[in-house]
């Protein structure tokens, strides 16, 4: 399987065009320190009230297998209320055995996910049960539209990882809906992927055909994984069998756990920030410890979703000071406990506009400068996440973009301090033709996707057209010049027939 | 002159309201230590240089008596050239004056406008020569719409000063429309305010009229000051004499100079951000140094305005990657000299969308991360500053309002951390009734301005507005409501006199 001349193509591609480079952009890191909004104190605190909820309270493990697993290592369990209580100790041996960094193998050996440390990245919108667009409107999710926001993240470039349920394919049946994604995850894109957050049969699928992807065997892919799984707690306190059958299927075949209370402060958490990450974090750490007593090492990410309701109608809000708050001591508590951390960049906004771009701009620079590896949602999310829109993976990919080039650390050689280039131009006079310009100006700056810089005039003579009219132009040309990554035809055969094999066994099951 | 009555109806009316606080805030601190993207070693390479530039190229004074004072301090003068050029040991010597922090007084004892440390000021838009709004579109600026973005910045209380000239008030003539937008200052609001930064009679009359706000002597004044000048130097190395005029008074007065070099990069600028850097600071401190020439502690803001232009067009950018390094690492220079600095939340935008947003969340995140200390354009800037924009106030107050939040420190209690709370709710339960929540829910959440947080059927059927469109009602509702605040009738008719009688001098002259 050899895809060396496409990548060289889209680079050269890239290069020439006066437009935007769409060539994948290289691994991303964060070259500040993390910001931090809480004390060591403040983090010790929060996590000494974690340990005793888990203690004390416990969590509702809705499955018999998972209270097994907790019981043989010292939980105390209950079976008639189903709650599994954890004393610190046990928590922090598994601890012990989570990795702190670790690497998601993508199809294409340069877009493998690294985990950890400094690296920044950027998944799309994942469970969304609509997709919206300027022309179609909202609508439920089908499989085109979840194909089509396949295409353009793997168009886009700036996407680290596929995301996995991107939006909802209501048009093909629930018993087999995630067949088809996986199939279309391994044929519109070839990096990671994520397989769909519940059921066991679905995790057993996705690392069946991750395997058949990766052309290895099953067993194979235990230590070199390939799959994330993002699935949440109930919270508070619950885990859904159906979602503990998942994580399960997933540690014991050695791939990533990202596990994501969702701790809505005021409605399934308590209504104070403190509050929330303490029940956040026991949450998050009573699965991670389930994961390491499946199987130790598994890679685990720890979640953070904590925001605020709009406290006059129930409303989830994001993107608010809260959520940043939240957000920044989160990836504070993982760092603490020497865990990869899961942030998200998301908006309550019901279109568009000017809201859902700041409400996205707050929530992805906390997840950015909080120094957390995951950071889901990044691209298309909308109405807090009950859409998928395809003008607002427009919008975010120039966020993301714009992003990519201030992580970049800022060098530069004598001759770009360009003393000779200023005394040589006059005062009052200009750069334009300057040599030590014309020598650098094709390279100098960032190209937009989006942005439109020209004067009123011309923009208006040009239609007047607002930024999310712009995009609906951008994603239809993406769509139109997409070109499907190599796949090796026998490996697309091998999918396509698995994929029809057990849909045929769950149609009948 | 007692205005705590009304302050205090301010404030309860914000207390009492389901809506948002328009109180005005307190002063705002950055809490983290300032981002920085320079390493000291690469500051001092930029230092180095420009101290090189200062030199070996020096700046063109077009003002005998600026040269002069430069000529008397042992700078190297050419009349014919009108080159002055300045030696590090001069520069060096004269910026030991420049304070590391002053106090601008406000006629509102609460609202004084501390500059330097980790404080943080918003300013509005100035200079813009247009005003646009949904409703009349875009048109020449006038003296309606420049009180009206006063009572607007006024009555948000998210801004720290009024700005200076908010739009150009096309309709007065030229001669005596300072006169007009002082007058205008002082009756809309009680905060700091700027004169207009060209010509010596503007900065003169400035000075009269805030003695007469204040009720004290101009002399008094240069003790305690009042006022800033916000203005530029003609990029690349010039500066144009009647903004040397207003410099020289502003500083024999002891009132502020914030300078601020136009150098956008491959345009007034080298094309390369280091490029850019050292002629910024160059530029700068030349004029810093005439400030202290002209008074030894004048105090002095250090501007940063460096940002690229499209090389296709020549259009400037904001807001862009390479701007958000330049505000960075123009702060981190301004630290290194122990002098305040003042950078901008600006876009390059046609219209209030999504790109006018990103680009203004980009730099305004980059202002406030960097710990600049005066924050322009930071309410209403549009089209790369052509326009002056109503809709855009709004939008850009809620992003002030949400940082404001934002860099309040986390504080919490052992109450705080509900551990009782999350122990007496059941797994899959809520906190909506429980005690814990009752007792905080009223203000646990920052309120927003102008977010929708309605679910997709409510807004559609609510006429589906978005955020701009919603502005529009919101801008119109506070002039609406907007009340003038306390303003003793004597110094209102003092004022008008001055203003009567300067309008008739000028006219004649």
């Amino acid at each position: 399987m050899t895809d060396a001349p496409s990548r060289r193509r889209e680079r050269t591609r890239g290069a020439r065009s006066t437009g935007p480079s769409l060539a994948p952009l290289p691994r991303l890191a964060n070259p500040w320190a993390p910001l931090e909004v809480l004390s060591a104190e403040q983090v010790e605190r929060i996590l000494n009230a974690a340990f005793q909820i888990l203690e004390e309270a416990g969590l509702e493990i809705r499955s018999p297998a998972a209270r097994a697993i907790y019981a043989a290592a010292g939980a105390l369990v209950d079976e008639e209320s189903q709650l599994v209580r954890l004393g610190r100790e046990l928590v922090e041996a598994q601890l012990a055995f989570t990795p702190e960094r670790f690497v998601l193998h993508a199809r294409n050996p340069e877009r493998h996910l690294h985990v950890g440390d400094n690296v920044v990245n950027f998944g799309p919108v994942t469970g969304a049960p609509n997709i919206r667009d300027q022309e179609g409107g909202r609508r439920y999710g089908d499989l085109e539209a979840f194909r089509n926001i396949l295409k353009l993240t793997h168009r886009l470039g700036v996407l680290h990882w596929q995301g996995g349920i991107v939006v909802e394919p209501v048009d093909v049946p629930v018993a087999v809906r995630h067949l088809a994604t996986y199939q279309a995850h391994i044929e519109c894109s070839d990096i990671v992927w994520a397989a769909r957050g519940i059921g066991g049969i679905q995790a057993e699928d996705a690392i069946a055909l991750s395997a058949i992807e990766h052309g290895c065997t099953v067993e194979a892919l235990a230590s070199r994984p390939t799959l994330m799984t993002v699935t949440n707690v109930n919270s508070p306190r619950r885990v859904d069998e159906e979602i503990l059958d998942n994580i399960l299927v997933m540690a014991r075949h050695g791939q990533c756990v990202v596990i994501t209370p969702f701790t809505l402060m005021g409605a399934m958490a308590p209504v104070t920030l403190a509050g929330a990450l303490v029940q956040q974090t026991a949450e998050a750490l009573a699965v991670v410890t389930l994961c390491q007593l499946a199987r130790p090492g598994t890679p685990c990410v720890m979640g953070g979703f904590t925001s605020n309701v709009d406290m006059r109608t129930g409303s989830p809000a994001f993107g608010t000071p809260e959520y940043v708050h939240a957000v920044i001591a989160g990836a504070q508590i993982g760092r603490r406990l020497k865990i990869p951390v899961r942030t998200s960049a998301v908006n309550a906004s019901p279109m568009v506009d000017a809201q859902s771009t700041y409400e996205t701009a707050f929530s992805l620079q906390a997840a950015i400068l909080s120094n957390s590896h995951l950071i889901n949602h990044a691209a298309g999310w909308l109405e807090g996440g009950l859409s998928a829109s395809l003008e607002k993976i427009i919008v975010d990919a120039e966020l993301l973009r714009n992003w990519a080039e201030i992580l970049k650390r800022v060098e530069f050689t004598d001759d770009d301090l360009a003393v000779e280039a200023i005394k040589g131009t006059a005062a009052g006079g200009h750069f334009f033709g300057a040599s030590h310009t014309l020598a650098r100006y094709e390279s100098a700056f960032y190209r937009p996707l989006l942005s439109d810089w020209s004067n009123f005039e011309n923009w208006r003579d040009a239609g007047s057209r607002n930024a999310t009219e712009r995009a609906t132009t951008i994603w239809k040309k993406m769509l139109t010049d997409y070109v499907p990554p190599p796949l090796d035809p026998a490996v697309r055969d091998a999918v396509a027939d698995y994929v029809a094999r057990r849909s045929a066994e769950l149609s009948a099951a």
